[in-house]
């Protein structure tokens, strides 16, 4: 063992012996004076991060006897690099078996990660655990698996109730449930489309991931070796119709939530579902909206709209550049889902395409996001250094909120060098660009507000060369029969006005389906609270309401890109399965709510 | 490096100098007197085992030079183990990239294995070779990969004809895909049911698979974790219609392969499928069986058939035992059929199950074969040891077949003890047993004559105990109205006859889809010419006519349990798609052929 090593067995040890004393003091002091501890439930029952050394004696004052860790076991090679030493634990608390990742500088913790793996009691069934599957010896009316997933489809819904619905089947909603599926913990997910995979299919055609396959993984099966960089959509589709099947998901397809309530006497939600056609009503102990982070349309109240004679509605309604060749269009916004319209639209032979930049935006090419990004934790190259998609993501992890702006800067200052051609020609083109408040680029504005940024994938070209016009600077102020008029006079003709204007909160879904109150109690979803653009303090240094307990006893948010939907249902399905089971799970800082949206 | 890697890397530059020296006779010299070398494509374009020096010596001069080896080098560690040394190495030739395993005994090769694993030129596109997926840049009428996919599923077979048809979708026909697709060979399957996974369906309902789940892997796409260790049939039938979907294979369903003919002037064949109800020819170069190794039902004749009231049928087309509660029932035949058809009509209620035993029948239970056998390699301790399925599948091939039974011998020395109380009562009840015809037991019985056995998961309790009744020694004479007569005049009522007879050898499709003159000049598939009950001399050394050239031009069997179907589908991958490259692939040693069937 080199001096790494010995450095983190030394304050592995140190950590074990004031755990066993139930010192919170002491622990706080294996920490330096900046300092972050990031729990993901085994301490806290929450997804939290402890800022600083008070915090961290606070929270172990209130969690540390009740938790118990112990048997802490240094794993795996430490490492060095520009003197913070790194390395890996695992250690197990009164109900769970955990892997933590410290980051020692000058021997003392700058950031540790503390991750729940396991259920104590409840581990999952594989490997060893599996279950035998055939029933040898013989059985008068033994029931085969067919028979039990069938009885299950049949029944579960009907004359038993699910302890959980899940209002989406995307990649959240799936992920969800195959988790759930292992813990034991009976879960319908309802999906309005016609076959799992289909909110991918049903959007427009030249659609890809646009990150790349080692980031994708969904739950327990991942992709084969030959799967492409980035996943075509309705390869994708199929992928996710085939996993509810073969995860043996209850997914109610062609099926609707329209409304639910929670009944604080019973602790338990009225779901109403249209189930195919028949409206029914599921019971469940939990209600988890997986309906995507990007929430509820924001549609613009454009005036004149009732006089106009083209096409006009909400990029989410739009399904792509078919029927519009020859034809005038103009989107409205400027970030992912405008670029992605604009140059299907132009592809498809559009007369005129002209994008409307109401204020400034990000861009960052794929190719540089991941040769300067993405790759470092989820390639090829990491995997032959040993990096595999749990330990990727566990280091993802490892960062906390508050310092990762700071490593997205170098990222950003690379790909400023990279793409520097690019970027000038947009300039020129007169596209209003920006690198994030803080120049911390793309990913700091995917976790601040989700939103604000193109990840370029060939659009930007025919914005910088003009093949895409540009109207920047200017509101849309009316519509007339054939044309958009702009706040200053200028007008330009339109069959077809796209509001590539965004979505709100996720928590609009609480409202629509459950009501304004409780949206409004449970507040915001998404954004850190770091006082950038569209993300309003005060600081809460973790995603807010995101696959954590929230101000509604019962209701939670899956969500996000494959990489989060994967990682964050691990710890939303060890929630709701310890809460099944009746385990304690006093929740430590449960976060207020600030903001209605 | 101990002295086991020494003596490896010892033997191995030896052979390499040997090999770039072109001598024959020196590598011949590196073998003891007793010695295999296994070949699977790598020097022969076959699958065949030189025995002896002067085979060896015989082989290389024939293909040394054209083969062309080099670049050995060790990987892996060497292990020692009662006077054997263990190591692996890769290679090339000048077609292909290699593995090989070798036994050393006092410095010389006993055994040596040689696989190939990749075609020079012709890499599967995977890892870091795999396909993009997405278009970057904008591209007017770009087509994307769904259209791509309904454009090949609409012209091929069409207006563009495959290189490959293959008969048969289940795990063998799937598997092969699976690998064409890969390595870009066209290829149609053309399965009989409306399903993929159906040919496990449609079995009776208690059905699982009797291998464990680690040595049952497809290509590819590993099954998850928690997938049972003996799977239900219709799971297994799920995951091979989600594998066939997200492989992307060109099945057809529904679609029966009715005629077959051979057209030497153009060396394509004529293919005539009737799809879905329609007629259409394809015109195939390779035409590839892959429609179970047990090939046609052995329906044997029976006087008074036609007068018989009840039910009298094969076990090919026995649905299971829902219908007879109360009936008296009959079995012909005591091997894995006829045991798992009697044991589902004894569960299902049937007022008495008979089975008729012609001969002995070797017993193994299904724990004992797994504790002493499959689990060396195949297991979640062979995982822990390192054994990956890929290199389980080599080590299970690097055994000589005029060995094997050596070592099946001690196996089935540990199940006599562990089994001993089963085996005595079994006895008891009069039950024939058998331990193969040299005492080596089940495995060898499989690959001599592919029947024989019953693995056992319940049945010979019931045997044992007299709730599934014998009638053991004689010939079933005749059948009246209402009854069976023996050929000692006794007689049984019965209203249900199954003939559990036993299957053909495959070329019978051969015979039944092409013509009887085909089939006969392949001969018989399957057994290795053991000279032992039903596996007629004389000595071949491998499996007769499965995955490797055949004397008819363009015919080939594919089939075999699910571990075989995974691995030597490898070997017959790279046979087609060298043919359809052109590449030169002369065969060393090809099989004639002995017995029609």
């Amino acid at each position: 063992m080199g001096e790494p090593g010995a450095a983190v067995e030394a304050w592995v040890a140190a950590l074990g012996t004031a755990f066993a004393a139930g010192d919170s003091a002491a622990v706080a002091d294996l920490f330096a004076e900046t300092c972050y501890w990031r729990d993901l439930l085994t301490f806290t029952w929450n997804i939290t991060t402890c800022e600083g050394r008070p915090a961290i004696r606070a929270m172990l004052e209130a969690r540390l006897a009740e938790t118990a860790p112990g048997r802490l076991t240094v794993v795996d090679e430490a490492t060095e690099d520009a003197g913070v030493i790194t390395g890996w634990f695992t250690f197990e608390t009164a109900q769970a078996r955990g892997i933590a990742h410290v980051r020692l500088r000058d021997g003392r913790a700058w950031t540790l990660l503390t991750s729940m793996e396991e259920l104590k009691g409840y581990e999952e069934k594989k490997g060893r655990r599996r279950a035998f599957g055939a029933e040898h010896g013989v059985h008068q009316g033994r029931s085969t698996w067919l028979e039990r997933r069938l009885e299950e489809a049949e029944t579960l819904g009907f004359t038993r109730q699910p302890y959980t619905v899940i209002v989406g089947g995307g990649q959240g909603g799936l992920a969800l449930g195959a988790r759930l599926r292992r813990l034991g913990v009976p879960t319908i997910i309802v999906e309005k489309n016609a076959r799992a995979g289909d909110s991918w299919r049903n959007r427009y055609k030249s659609l890809c991931l646009h990150d790349p396959v080692w980031y994708d993984h969904m739950p327990y099966l991942p992709f084969p070796d030959d799967w492409p960089v980035y996943s075509p959509k309705d390869k994708i589709g199929d992928w996710l119709e085939m996993y509810a099947r073969v995860m043996e998901l209850n997914i109610w397809t062609s099926s609707e939530v329209t409304g639910a309530r929670y009944d604080e006497a019973t602790g338990r939600w009225e779901v109403v579902v249209d189930r195919q056609g028949q409206s029914l009503t599921l019971q469940p102990t939990q209600l988890v909206l997986a309906t995507g982070m990007s929430g509820i349309p924001n549609v613009i109240d454009v005036p004149g709209a009732s006089h106009f004679r083209g096409t006009l509605h909400h990029s989410s309604q739009h399904r792509g550049g078919e029927g519009y060749r020859g034809k005038n269009c103009v989107v409205i916004g400027s970030n992912n889902s405008a670029h992605d319209i604009c140059a299907d639209l132009w592809e498809h032979g559009a007369a005129s395409v002209t994008m409307v930049q109401r204020s400034s935006t990000h861009i960052s090419t794929s190719d540089s996001l991941f040769k300067f990004g993405t790759s470092k934790l989820y390639s090829e190259d990491a995997l032959e250094r040993g990096i595999t998609t749990w330990k990727a993501d566990l280091l993802n992890a490892s960062l906390p909120y508050a310092i990762m702006h700071e490593f997205h800067k170098p990222t950003m200052d690379a790909i400023r060098i990279e793409d520097a051609d690019l970027y000038a020609r947009l300039e020129k083109a007169g596209f209003l660009l920006d690198y994030g408040d803080d120049e911390s680029g793309l990913h700091m504005k995917y976790i601040r507000r989700g939103s604000g940024y193109y990840i370029d994938v060939g659009a930007s070209e025919l914005v910088a060369d003009g093949r895409i016009k540009l109207k920047t600077g200017v509101a849309v102020d009316h519509l007339t029969e054939t044309s958009v008029v702009f706040s200053d006079g200028s007008a330009l003709p339109a069959e077809l006005v796209v509001l590539a204007t965004g979505y709100g909160s996720m928590n609009g879904w609480a409202a629509k389906l459950i009501s304004q109150e409780v949206a409004d109690k449970v507040g915001k979803c998404w954004g850190i609270g770091s006082s950038t653009t569209k993300d309003p303090g005060p600081w809460e240094g973790e995603l807010r309401n995101m696959w954590k307990p929230t101000q509604q006893p019962g209701l939670w948010f899956q969500g996000g890109n494959l990489h989060q939907s994967r990682h964050y249902s691990q710890y939303l399905a060890f929630q709701l399965k310890a809460r099944m089971e009746g385990l304690p799970t006093p929740v430590y800082a449960l976060a207020p709510s600030y903001h209605r949206a």
